[in-house]
């Protein structure tokens, strides 16, 4: 039987922290990612593609915002903004894995899917929102925008001056039509899921389903869903080859054979940066304890030459690593 | 086996026309419009949904707008708003339905897609563009977008002032994932697809999937699926309960059951409004001379009480009409 992947893409693999943001060098981007995952077809892999949104939500947002100034419009509340962005993020990434496949001569259906993400209401992120999104406010806005519509806010980051939205991070904890994605993923399609980290929701006290204000990461979204389709490999794409002990310091040092242990006890030691490297780490891990065979944090573009990239396995023993 | 249903959801049924839009309005219509519908998975229907996305997308084209001149955002093409459209939509749609179906205790599974439709590039409808979107221009404003973006202009309807962005609006030929579409929906998924008519691509000579600036007719695009997937039943769902000659006229006549060759000629008198009716019309008469048993133009809400609607069928004989 064909082994599955989650593949989760984030970072340059959709948008370059110098970049704009505008639509052509989003295809660039994902066009360039993807040539560099054919192999991964060749060799017969299954796929299912998780991929981020931070910028493109980022956007929308502030288009929200633009809009209620200049046109009066409603804005839509952020579960709306996250859902927007899997549509337009799915259908782009859709489109442009369909034009690699094709110059590749590779038959496989792309399904790109709206997902809604289970979390608790009760999940302790919920005490202390930290996630930022969204315009920088001046005080007087953001005050008059916590009236209005109960939005909290933090200091912008040191980069920046003035006010922005936070929001709470909680854990996923399943998502929908989780069977209906291993089943087609497992007949060779390749499915797009969670974008964004997935539309959170939750069960209310009258057993309806509900949106909540939240976004989740989208490598540990990404971790559950390989969990629960009992994917064998995880990989994380993001903008380093490597991780690191001592990232960009003088004793910094290569990561490249890990086992879960040895993981844990660096992370323990918080050995990785808690806003970048630490969430990713703990999804490897999460879905190591959970069965998972291999999992592999690398750039997009070095994940063919396979000496690159750490692989995170049960048991440390690079001879026994099959990369 | 059990019927498969496609219905087409646009007016009333996702968001009236004296509605600002909010979300709260078309969550509120969108789960009124399902209670109507819930007698049709109590009967054991296959269903697949498509949508209408008109205000919708005219508020995140209008959102970029204002995100450009505010922020400089970067403007999204046509295609990434529609497919936008199809997230947000998709998701609201989803949610609503699910907690419809909960509270009647029926348990389906709903999947969203994101979905591409092909067109031909050639379709006479790229000669004479007539789909007005986005926001209202002044003369000036519309010639300095014709030289940056080569969008093209006409005057705005009789209701307003100053000139609009046209678009083409070419012939669904075909969507992505139809055999995965018409499985899912078969063995009991309710499936939500091409919504906004879908996200128009088209193959370029150098064999690869482009998007291009138009948007589909939502009636003609669910017609379409319903073809692709054999669906027996098509629905469109308005704000009329009945298709009627010389509407809203003194002489004004209930059309309640119609064979297709009438149907046809009444059409080709120019019986049915251009702009409205005669292309759900089109659409019923194009699946129902494609093996389509039975089609439906009504009101959402009347449609449960079987006494309202007009039902096309292939041989006019309201005794063998089942309904």
């Amino acid at each position: 039987m064909n082994k599955l992947a989650v593949i989760a893409l984030g970072g340059n693999a959709l948008l370059r922290g110098d970049q704009l943001g505008t639509i052509e060098e989003q295809e660039e981007n994902a066009t360039e990612t993807f040539e560099n995952l054919v192999y991964l077809f060749k060799e017969g892999y299954n796929v299912i593609f998780a991929h981020g949104n931070g910028p493109q939500v980022g956007n929308i947002l502030m288009r929200n915002d633009a809009g209620e100034q200049l046109y009066n419009l409603p804005q839509m509340p952020l579960d709306i903004c996250v859902a927007d962005s899997q549509g337009g993020i799915g259908f782009m990434l859709e489109r442009c894995l369909l034009n690699v496949l094709r110059k590749h001569n590779i038959k496989r259906n792309i399904i790109t899917l709206v997902t809604q993400v289970m979390v608790d209401k009760n999940d302790p992120a919920f005490q202390n929102p930290t996630k930022r999104i969204g315009k920088i406010y001046s005080k007087e806005e953001a005050d008059k925008l916590t009236i209005d519509k109960g939005w909290i806010f933090k200091e912008a980051s040191k980069k920046e001056t003035g006010w922005r939205r936070v929001v709470s991070s909680p854990q996923p904890l399943d998502f929908f039509n989780a069977e209906t994605v291993e089943q087609m993923a497992r007949e060779g399609n390749i499915v797009i899921t969670v974008g964004g980290g997935g539309v959170p929701v939750y069960i209310d006290e009258e057993n309806n389903i509900r949106p909540i204000d939240a976004v989740i990461d989208k490598d540990l979204a990404a971790a559950m869903v390989a969990k629960r389709v009992k994917a064998e490999e995880y990989y994380i794409l993001t903008d380093v080859p490597f991780v690191y002990l001592n990232y960009n310091q003088k004793d910094e040092k290569v990561l490249e054979f890990l086992n879960y242990k040895d993981t844990q006890e660096y992370l323990n030691q918080g050995a990785f940066g808690e806003g970048s490297m630490a969430p990713k780490i703990k999804a490897c891990l999460d879905f190591i304890k959970n069965g998972g065979q291999k999992a592999v944090i690398t750039e997009a573009k070095k994940l063919q030459f396979k000496e690159y990239g750490t692989k995170i396995t049960m048991e440390y023993d690079r001879h026994d690593v099959k990369h």
